[in-house]
């Protein structure tokens, strides 16, 4: 699940100044760089060694490998805008800026004790991250990771105490703002970064909200609930419309077999009026209809499913699974709503990622070491990379989704 | 109207060998170049010169013109996977392929008397090129621009004699498959270049496909028709149904002002189950429901729309003007259907283009020899930037994207 229990009992290192790693800022030419397109790089996060790998998604290489980011154990991984640039927000707090081009962290802060992902704003300024302890949001510009707005995710107790709250599903939407939940406060927030931070609170959500996504539009944001069922959905067109509950049943109701890893609500896809997401605990795919948020099928697959993503083109589903039937993939037509193809790439699969178009699927496999490329038409594997520990995959044509 | 006619009376001229223009293969730094990023890089077709602005999305600049280009009236851009290369579809038969972080030309070649477009395949090393003169389509390495087919476009006439007819609406679609239109002979064909090239035809679509669009995953091919009304369907994951038609009042029976110029159908724009697109002739933008292609509203605009275009997020459409109405742009918020914003970014504005999560815009007045940029939530102008003549306006996210 994304909830991770706290690793370390750091105290809150306030923040540390950015250090002073190579601010060459990429106008001429040095030794050391490529001069290349950055469309197609990508990085995989290596959690074991506190590394990623940079590849190239064109000629299936780990192009250089980028030492010394900290615990990346769930880390994840934003672009800027150039496509050069990447943020690595890790477990520990620390956020790094990777120079994809030279192969170096340009940028590095320990911003919190414990974080659990960021985003990065509309027009690529600001980079946000979310963070456990402190309980909060913490802003930074994205050229210098110079703090920029510190947002406590402060809330009143039952007794009226005030509390700082962890902060989960923090995601970019349009309009230069982020949104994010309050897993302690039951709460959904929304901060306008157009100028001065403006912070919108949602309250009373639902309990202990865990994970969310925005759909590829970036106007409906969905929290998952640890503490009860269902899910809670804020409509940004319409704010004041408030949140509302949707697909009531989904959650630990649906429960029939122990939940080893609460799935990844990220990974759910949106294919026409169609939703595919994981079942919590079951050996199912779901679908809605987007249109009322009915549950419309639910489709039989290997295991807990963990992601389920959308090839590109929407006609097929890639699903992943939690422990112990973790050593495949599952492939799904949209139409059929049938699986079409089971895939072994290796001990432990994590993560997967498409390239834009989606002619190509790269697979992590932590326990193998190793990074797959299937080709998605035919099945086939492509190339097969190594990597130490290899957990999450992100290339670089993320910078220019909404939400990515 | 996309359909111009024949301005050279040219010899076809054989394919002319790849100019040998700078091969250096983009490793090592070297002079000249500038190591950045390539994902907000963009292009702008500057008609009347027969040179291209390399344009910085961040820094709204120009950064380099190349010239050399021939006649880019009516020219449309694609570009390489890796976003470093531009492939730049001249109306001379000129193809040449652009190296952004140069600034140079690195291939050229005359492929054709007269040409209307191109398309870049979905694994990126195929580049195809639509033909009038002589119809049909030829296909390029995109490393070498080496010929890789050639498929010319002929059809028996009503009198049994074998012809060529003209090409238009070339898209890429899922698969490695081209699809295109034949004016003449009223067909679509369909091209498989996941191995030796596969043609399949369907006949009998409609009188002169006049050009045609794919919609964002790359499942709906649907080409205008200029001779009769209605719209011929391709489905491209039931090629077995065959080509139907759709919205069959639409076209010239929409007529009640003389039509100055056919809309683009690249222009539509597919939001949810809504497709807004221009109608034939008349001030008005049109509005169907994409589940049974009914049209469900009409939305008065200042002119004969020509690019209908959606903001990323879907919330409103850009709409510019044919003559003699082409000095303003129309925003219509597609919740309201109606008018919300209208703006001079100067005369004969022929092209807008979205920053990839849609903060800004990027309209081209030819006749003011200016590009202006727009915030899209403001209707600020951000930035003014110089250009001669310009027309297309080209961003490097399409590479990643289907059918861009």
């Amino acid at each position: 699940m994304t909830l991770l229990p706290h690793r370390r009992a750091l105290r809150p290192r306030a923040l540390v100044a950015a250090s002073a790693l190579a601010l060459l800022a990429g106008c001429a030419s040095a030794p050391n760089a490529t001069l290349r397109g950055t469309g197609d790089l990508g990085v995989v996060v290596e959690r074991a060694s506190g590394s990623v790998a940079v590849v190239d998604t064109s000629a299936h290489q780990v192009l250089e490998r980028v030492e010394g980011l900290g615990d990346l154990s769930h880390a994840s991984v934003k672009f800027a805008r150039d496509g050069r640039y990447a943020f690595i927000f890790g477990r520990d707090g620390g956020l790094s800026r990777v120079d994809l081009l030279r192969g170096e962290i340009t940028h590095r802060v320990m911003q919190s004790g414990n974080s659990i992902g960021g985003a990065i704003s509309q027009d690529g300024t600001r980079v946000a991250v979310a963070n456990y302890e402190p309980g909060g949001v913490r802003i930074f510009d994205s050229q210098t990771l110079e703090p920029v707005a510190d947002l406590p995710a402060t809330y009143r107790d039952a007794n009226g105490e005030t509390q700082r709250s962890k902060v989960v599903g923090l995601v970019d939407a349009p309009g230069n703002r982020f949104v994010y939940s309050l897993f302690d406060a039951g709460e959904i927030r929304v901060v306008d970064m157009s100028g001065d931070p403006q912070v919108t609170r949602f309250s009373g959500i639902g309990q202990q909200p865990y994970d969310a996504l925005i759909d590829p539009s970036g106007r409906y944001y969905i929290a998952g609930l640890f503490g009860e069922d269902g899910l809670a959905l804020l409509d940004l067109w319409h704010p004041e419309n408030g949140v509302s509950r949707i697909l009531p049943d989904y959650g630990r109701g649906e429960e029939r077999l122990p939940v080893y890893k609460m799935p990844h609500l990220e990974g759910w896809t949106m294919a026409g009026r169609q939703a595919f997401f994981p079942a919590v605990g079951r050996h199912e795919v779901l679908v809605a209809d987007t249109a009322d948020w009915t549950l419309s099928d639910r489709i039989a697959v290997h295991g807990q499913p963990i992601f389920v993503m959308s090839r590109p083109d929407q006609r097929q589903i890639w699903v992943n699974f939690a422990h112990p039937n973790n050593d495949v993939v599952q492939v799904i037509d949209t139409q059929r709503r049938e699986v079409i193809a089971t895939l072994s790439p290796g001990d432990a699969v994590l993560h997967m990622e498409f390239s834009p178009r989606g002619e190509q699927v790269w697979v992590s496999a932590r326990d193998s070491d190793r990074i797959t490329v299937y080709d998605t038409h035919t099945f086939e594997e492509i190339a097969r990379l190594e990597s130490e520990s290899p957990s999450g995959i992100f290339f670089t044509h993320r910078a220019h989704r909404i939400g990515l």
